[in-house]
């Protein structure tokens, strides 16, 4: 299955989601890992839309999710460099693409290896919290961290 | 905004809910009336796409929704039909395409009014009750009270 840029980008405004967590990590050096990742859901019925998007984006992971869900999951950076790029020069066009935008000033600060040290994590730590997918409670916790750290 | 076909379906898609729903109706000839949608549904906040989505087949109603959400409809036959021919010129990519033209067929039967007599509209009562998105409870008594009627 061939997929068009456009359709690419219709199909994610509806059912993309990019998404940051921040955990807990002791074997990194400022005691934290981010994991920015780039997800998208579809009943296994069209798991094959998922293998399209896959080789579209020429990375990511299919696993089967919850229930009779799967999944596209792109977590490698080089991959998601990829992926910002793409939607650099395709935007989306629902507010999902204010989210994006966060999503790849992270994916950048990353490449640049600034959430290696703790002022450049705790930039991320603040875009990660305005992102509408943010699971705030946690992220306020690393804030604090951080900021206690300091 | 400008929306490119292949966006549009790539988005409806993610997003697109084709349903036909028939209801008991006295000043209909059969007594019923058959009523296909075409919906999407989306956040408030997004309601600029839903417009541009009106814009782009020339009809439905944009409505608010439950709660924070907005809603289009297209419930006009013959917007229905352009719908249709466009779904038909540029095919739906996940399983929905399937629906699509379940939905396709009832509408061209609508056209050429086979819904107004007792066979027609038991023939389009097999497709509705055969669509994901059917409500079958209700349309498996509209099936039994024509067969009843025949």
């Amino acid at each position: 299955m061939e997929l068009a840029a456009d359709w690419v980008v219709g199909f994610v405004d509806g059912e993309g989601c990019f998404h940051v967590s921040i955990n807990r990590h002791d074997e990194m050096t400022v005691g934290y890992q981010v994991l920015p990742e780039f997800v998208v859901v579809q009943h296994q019925a069209d798991e094959q839309i998922l293998y399209a998007l896959k080789r579209f984006f020429r990375g990511g992971v299919v696993r089967q999710n919850h229930g009779d869900r799967s999944c596209l999951r792109v977590r490698n950076l080089s991959v998601l460099k990829e992926v910002c790029e793409f939607f650099s020069k395709h935007p989306l066009k629902t507010r999902k693409n204010v989210e994006f935008h966060k999503f790849r000033r992270i994916v950048l600060f990353m490449d640049e290896r600034r959430h290696l040290n703790r002022e450049g994590l705790l930039q991320i730590v603040e875009i990660a919290i305005s992102m509408n997918t943010a699971q705030r409670p946690s992220l306020e916790k690393v804030k604090t961290a951080l900021a206690e750290s300091g």
